[in-house]
């Protein structure tokens, strides 16, 4: 009979077409039209889990979406038990943000790559754990380890649900460590493993002026444009230079000792790398800092939306009613996001003219979080990547939040392990995100080391 | 025999139900999806002009929407030919956008109003000339003067095929004088008769950052956030106190004379009814100049729309790949819309960081336009303003443009006379727009008082 390894690699093109029927499922998490395809891929998944050979498969109903459970515990009390995270959840996406697949929800493969929504982040990236298991089961009958896998469906919508969740079901989830595959590898041949996360608050910000919308032509002048104060107010936000002049926004950030600094400065990415992998011709920010370390060691102040007047095609001459978008700031170990909130209320306060009403609504606040590269889990994860991929992995700050990461080292205190597939250009979030398949073929392989690692 | 006058008061209702079927044609130009109902409007205009007896009605195709042409030339050589513009297409309206009503192109009847999107800009307007003609005719046989009707389908698109039509049929639209009503008078008692318009500069701004949109937690801090750009762009072009501070913006602004100055501030209208009118709690803008001449007689910019990242509901966590939106000018007299645009596109240089790339595209340019009140066509509405409302009306300076005037001022070289019935809360291009009842039976009887007047 054929090891784990020699049955993912046999496996290969089935493993692929299943992740394709799961990459169709339109589980859009924050569209409230979407609520029964985030259902669809729970229920998905669910059936999946049954398959592969769990022992234990169960959907918790929550106020929002629904999470999938599962475990296998037959390894026995000798063996650690690992707590694997995923989200099946994605990111909005429509054929016109820029796709170049006739749907974002359609998969298509072409160039070694499998394009659709969530190829990356995160469903084939979860999935790569439901293979791994699959190869061990009907290879040699068990899994290495004690496994729990806790799949949920709003992680791109701040996790609303899942500290109640982790909460209520705190025994159910216990675990010797916790394995995420939720981030990137430095490049198809550098393998990386972050060891901190930022955290991140979201806002709106909305400005309101007329009780409704005005003439531009009548009362254009006399009248204070919600988009005139809405941008004032954002221009407000950075100086020149690209640093945020919200008083009081850096006082509580890290700064980043020496010998961290000398360690990143070791990551091969630079002005080149951002300028070949976004299309933009210079960079932007804080030029005191490397880009390496504002991506992923300082904090930053984005509006991520911003709509006035008419917002569908054709054109409105009108002061209109209100201006609106989403703020968001990514944050950074020690900042507190509702300490940030608040000066960020404070400046807005300031920098707003009487004319119009300003409100911010906090929508949610995620702490950032670091992680001790030095423990047992960790070194195993160096080890099975270098193992597989031949090349030292580097250890990284990683710019976007996966919000249990805080919660598992702050309150189950384990250490969280972050084993990430994706490439860089994966293009998460945005059109054509991809999965290299080679990615996917390696990843199962690099897993499969991984879990027989910790048995050890 | 009733005369025309009594022939409109027992035929009111009747008017009214036309006004309503006319009002249910949602032909808002500038839509393209729109198209059908934007000629089917100008159909439906056809057939009601040969209804009341005009001699010669045609539809002229133009690379928009169609022109109606309307002419009864029975009152002989010796008697004035009016030429009478009105626009048929109306601005984009839909629920959301705040109307209490069910639908914009479902007219409901409350409180004496009319309330539906085209009410009073202009389809209401346009339709008391073709009710005083019917009254003409029904009851006399004849009308007063010669009339020819030019009705048109892209006055809310800037009027884009319109002075190509005006070259190319400069006789068939000879007339010895313009009347419009597109314009409202200063409140329910006091009439107005505008003098001067001010010119409008149409132009979209577009910001574009990286090649598509990027993760804000990967890449923020890093690269320029193109609603930040945008954001800051607009918020150079205004200082603190509501000035424009595009270098060059003022200089061939006319200087309000101090006879002119004295004779604005004679309008009953300041802080409080602005207030009243809009909502707002204050007003906004250059304090140097007072609220009635800021709306009339000074140039203003004005973001019409602006748009970034997720314009749906739902939050996606990105730095959009660009913001855009349209960016306005009201010009008043000596300003040279051209000029002004490339004002602008200077100083939108100079503040444009080399990260991104900024684009300025001109859309439409109209100048501002003054009109001589003493001549005798003016007087004479003046006059017939009096007979009805018993009060004097005011000359007023109009924020917002009507492309036409202008050519007709420059180019056919005759007075143009502005004879509006709207109200100013009527919120024109706002939601709930409407058009009083009383100022729908005051304006037939206005306008068959002027054409018997013109006639003398």
């Amino acid at each position: 009979m054929a090891n784990p390894s020699q049955y993912a690699t046999e496996h290969h093109d089935q493993f692929l077409q299943e992740l394709i029927s799961f990459l169709k499922i339109p589980s859009v998490s924050t569209q409230p039209e979407r609520k029964n395809d985030v259902r669809k891929a729970a229920e998905w998944l669910r059936e999946r889990c049954i398959q592969v050979g769990m022992s234990r498969v169960e959907l918790f109903e929550t106020e929002g979406h629904p999470i999938v459970y599962a475990e296998w515990l037959g390894a026995g009390a000798d063996k650690p038990t690992v707590l694997v995270y995923g989200h099946y959840d994605v990111q909005p996406a429509q054929k016109d943000d820029g796709w170049d697949t006739d749907d974002p929800f359609v998969p298509e493969i072409r160039d070694g790559n499998i394009i659709a929504r969530g190829a990356t982040d995160d469903k084939g990236q979860l999935f790569l754990h439901l293979k791994a298991f699959e190869a061990f089961m009907k290879t040699t009958g068990a899994f290495p380890v004690n496994i729990k896998i806790l799949l949920e469906g709003e992680e791109e919508d701040s996790s609303r649900n899942l500290p109640a969740f982790l909460k209520q079901h705190r025994e159910l989830l216990d675990a010797d460590l916790a394995l995420i595959s939720d981030t990137a590898m430095f490049n198809a041949n550098i393998p990386a493993i972050p060891y901190g996360l930022r955290g991140l608050l979201i806002c709106e910000l909305i400005v309101e002026g007329p009780k409704n919308d005005l003439h531009s032509g009548m009362y254009g002048g006399a009248v204070a444009n919600p988009i005139h104060v809405l941008s004032r107010i954002l221009a407000s936000m950075h100086d020149d230079y690209g640093r945020v002049t919200v008083e009081g926004f850096y006082d509580d950030v890290r700064e980043l000792s020496s010998d961290e600094r000398a360690q990143l400065a070791r990551i091969p990415y630079g002005e080149e790398e951002l300028r070949k992998e976004t299309g933009v011709s210079a960079s932007w920010g804080d030029t005191q800092y490397t880009i390496v370390e504002r991506m992923g060691a300082r904090p930053t102040i984005d509006m991520t939306s911003f709509k006035g007047g008419l917002l569908g095609d054709g054109i409105k001459n009108i002061i209109p009613q209100k201006a609106w978008g989403h703020l968001t700031c990514r944050l950074v170990p020690y900042q507190n996001p509702h300490k940030i909130f608040e000066l960020l209320q404070k400046h807005i306060e300031r920098h707003s003219p009487p004319s119009v009403k300003v409100t911010l609504k906090k929508y949610s606040a995620d702490e950032a979080v670091l992680i001790d590269p030095r423990v047992a889990p960790m070194q195993k994860a160096v080890d099975a990547f270098k193992a597989v991929y031949r090349e030292e992995p580097l250890f990284t700050l990683v710019g976007g939040s996966i919000p249990i990461v805080k919660w598992l080292v702050d309150d189950f205190n384990i250490p969280v392990v972050l084993m990430g597939f994706g490439l860089p250009d994966d293009n998460l979030h945005g059109p054509n995100e991809k999965f290299s398949i080679e990615q996917f073929r390696l990843g199962i392989q690099t897993l499969i080391k991984y879990y027989e690692s910790l048995a050890e």
